[in-house]
C-alpha cells in the first residue's frame, strides 16, 4: 500500500525543489576578490538550494545612493518571495542596525544607512524590521559574510521573520524622492551612459511634455525609443524603469552632454485635455 | 498498490530535474546595472529550473560583430539542447525582427541585425525562424527583458518552436566569413591580447605554413603552444577555437604589435605531399 | 505494494539533489570572452547538478601569487566537499603537471606552478596528487577547458581520487609563507585598496602590538574596525581573512599611502602578561 504521508513528503520536497528560492546580491565589493564567493558560501550553508543571481558588485565603494537606486530597480523585476541581499556598508562594526525590509512581498537585507531609501519611496507595502538574531564568530569588518548572508539564507530557506527581527517604525532614509514637479535630478548613469532621473512616468500621465531641458540644451518632447532620432542625437524618453531618461542614440549621453548625478532636469508641459 | 502513473510522473520530474536546461547569456549590458538580473528574473518566470551561465556582458556597446564571434565560439562548447540568449540591440523598438535560430541542435534567441552571422557561417544544421509570438506590456527600449528573455525561458522549458516562430529563408548577415585564401583578417582580440583571425584550421589541413605575416612582421611557421617561443616573443598558432591566432608569450600581442580588429594577416604555404 | 528499493533510490536522488555539489572557479581569463562559459559547459557535462560559484576571473594575467592568495582565502569560507578549479596557467602545453590537492576536506584542481602555495602553507590536512587520467581531444593552449574542468566535474560528481591521480610528495611552491617575526610583506591589495599582509592573527595572540609601520608611516596599535579612526585616516587591523591589514577609512590605502605588493610592514610589540 502506498504510504500517503511519505508520498506527500516526496511531493513537498519536489515542489520546493521545483520552485527554488531566488536570492539576489548587490554590493560594492567588486569582482576581483573572494568576498562575494564567501558570502555565497554563507548563504548556501543555510539554503543549499538557493538560485543565486548577482545584480552587480560594481557599486562605487561606499556609494549608498547608487545601491539604493539599483536595488529598487531590481525588486521591480523579481517575483514575490525573492530575497535581496544588498551590502554597501561603510560603518560596518559600529552600532548601526541591520534591516530586513518587506517590500512588494519580497525581502531585503541591508545595513540601516539609507540604502533602502529608493525602495521605501517607490514600492508598495513596505515594512521595516531591525535584526535581533545574534550570530557567533562575527568579525568587525565583514558583516556581509558574518550576519547578512546567513540571514538572507535563513529567510530564503523559510525562517520566520519573527525569529530574526522586530518591527520598527522607519529606517534611515536619504534625502531623495520621486519628483512631483516640473523639475527633477539625474539619479543614475548606466553602463551605456544613459541618465535616469527621479521623474516618474506616473507624473506625466495627465500631461503633455513639450520640452525636456538639461543644462542649457532643449531636447524637445518625449520620444518613444532611441531610433526615433538620428544616430549621435540626444533625446528624452521614458526608460525601461518607468522613469524619464536622457540618452544619445548609439552613444553615451553622459559623456557627450557632460551629465552627472544630481544635475537638474526641467520639463515644460501642459495638461492633457 | 503503487500508482504507476504517479510513479512515472515522479520519475519524469526527477529526470527533468537531473538534466536542468542550460541557458547562456551574452550582451553589451555591462555588469554595473540591474539589466542582466531582471532579464534572468524574466527567464526564471518561465523556466525556474534553468541553469543560467553568463558568457559575457562586456561586449562593447552596439558591437554586433564582437557578439557574433563570441556567440559562435560559445555554441561550440555547449551540448545539444542549450538555449543561448544574445542581446546587442541598437535598433530596439523599431520593426527589426527577433530570431530564433537552431544551430548544431542548440537554440539562439537574438535580434535580426547580423548578430547570428558567425554562427550561421560556421555551425552545421542552421535554420532561422522569425518570432511570431506576441507579448503584453512590452517597453520600447528593453526587448531583452520583455520579449527575448521570456522566449528563452519558454524554449528552455520545452515550448514548441512552432508556437513561437515561423521559418524564414535567411537572417540578416554581416559581410564576414571564414577565409578560403592566403589572406585573412583579425576578428577578435581577447582579454589576454591574443588576436584571433578568420582563418580556420581546416583550411590549413592539407598545407604546410612557412610563414605568417601581420603588418610587416614575419612570425615564421605555426607553433604548437605559447611556450614554444621565448617570453615576450610573438608567435602564430591554432588557438583553442580552431582558428589561427597571433599571440605574444606572457604578454599582450594586441598592445605589443599594435593589432586591431580588421587588420590583415597573410600566409605563405605549400601543399603537403 | 511499495517497492522499497525504488523508494530508496528516489530518496538517494532527492538527497543528492538537495545537497548539490559546490564548485568554485578562479582564473585570469577576464569576463569579456567565452572562455569561462565553455569551462562551465565542460564541468556540467560531468556534473549537471553542480552549483557553480565564480570567485574571480580578474586575476592579473599570469599572476600566480595573486591566484594563490585568493584561492586560499576562498577555501576558508567553503564547506567540506567543495571543489575549487583554479586556472592561471602560463606554461600550458608544456610538461608541467596538473594537481589535485586535498585541503581541509575540500579539493583543488590547478596547474603545478606554485598556485597552490598559500593554501599549502595555511590550510590543514593538505595532500597533493598528480593527475594521471588521460583525456582525448586536448588542445595545447586551453587545458582549463580540456583537462581541468572535466576533472573538476568528475570530482564533484563523486569520482574516486584514485581513478584520477597518484599521490606525490610535494607540489611546486612559491617562496612565500606566513610571517613568524616582527616583519611581514603586503601580499594582496583588494578592490577597496585595503592591503593584506602575510602576518597572521595567531602570531599576535600572545603579544600586544604598540605600532604598525609601513614605509615611514606609524599607524599606532591595531584597531578593531574601520570606523575607529576618522574618515580618510589610515589604520591597521585584523581583516576578515585573519591577517593584518592596512586600510584607510572610506578610501583606498593603496592609492593614498602608495602601497604595493611586496612592500615591507614592521611591528613593535611586547609580550602580553
Amino acid at each position: 500500500m502506498v504510504d500517503l504521508a511519505a508520498a506527500g513528503s516526496y511531493s513537498a520536497v519536489l515542489m520546493r525543489n521545483l520552485s527554488r528560492p531566488i536570492l539576489t546580491l548587490t554590493s560594492d565589493f567588486g569582482q576581483a576578490d573572494h568576498y562575494v564567493a564567501v558570502m555565497k558560501a554563507a548563504i548556501l550553508r543555510h539554503c543549499p538550494d538557493a538560485h543565486l543571481i548577482d545584480v552587480t558588485h560594481q557599486i562605487a565603494p561606499q556609494d549608498i545612493l547608487a545601491a539604493s537606486f539599483t536595488l529598487a530597480q531590481t525588486i521591480a523585476g523579481f517575483p514575490a518571495g525573492t530575497v535581496h541581499l544588498a551590502v554597501v556598508d561603510p560603518t560596518v562594526g559600529t552600532r548601526r542596525r541591520i534591516l530586513i525590509v518587506e517590500a512588494n512581498k519580497q525581502f531585503i537585507i541591508c545595513p540601516d544607512n539609507g540604502l533602502i531609501t529608493w525602495t521605501w519611496r517607490c514600492h508598495r507595502r513596505c515594512r521595516a524590521y531591525a535584526v535581533t538574531r545574534r550570530f557567533s564568530r562575527v568579525s568587525s569588518t565583514f558583516h556581509g559574510r558574518d550576519i547578512m548572508a546567513p540571514l538572507a539564507g535563513m529567510l530564503a530557506a523559510g525562517s520566520s521573520l519573527a525569529d530574526l527581527a522586530r518591527p520598527i517604525q522607519q529606517p534611515r532614509l536619504l534625502n531623495i524622492a520621486p519628483s512631483r514637479s516640473r523639475s527633477g535630478v539625474i539619479l543614475h548613469i548606466d553602463h551605456f551612459g544613459n541618465a535616469t532621473t527621479n521623474i516618474p512616468q506616473s507624473l506625466l500621465a495627465s500631461r503633455r511634455v513639450h520640452n525636456v531641458r538639461v543644462h542649457k540644451l532643449d531636447l524637445g518632447p518625449l520620444r518613444r525609443t532611441y531610433a526615433d532620432v538620428a544616430p549621435s542625437q540626444p533625446l528624452a524618453l521614458i526608460g525601461s524603469s518607468g522613469l524619464l531618461e536622457i540618452a544619445v542614440r548609439n552613444a553615451s549621453a553622459a559623456r557627450q552632454l557632460d551629465l552627472h548625478i544630481g544635475d537638474e532636469v526641467h520639463l515644460q508641459w501642459t495638461a492633457k485635455r
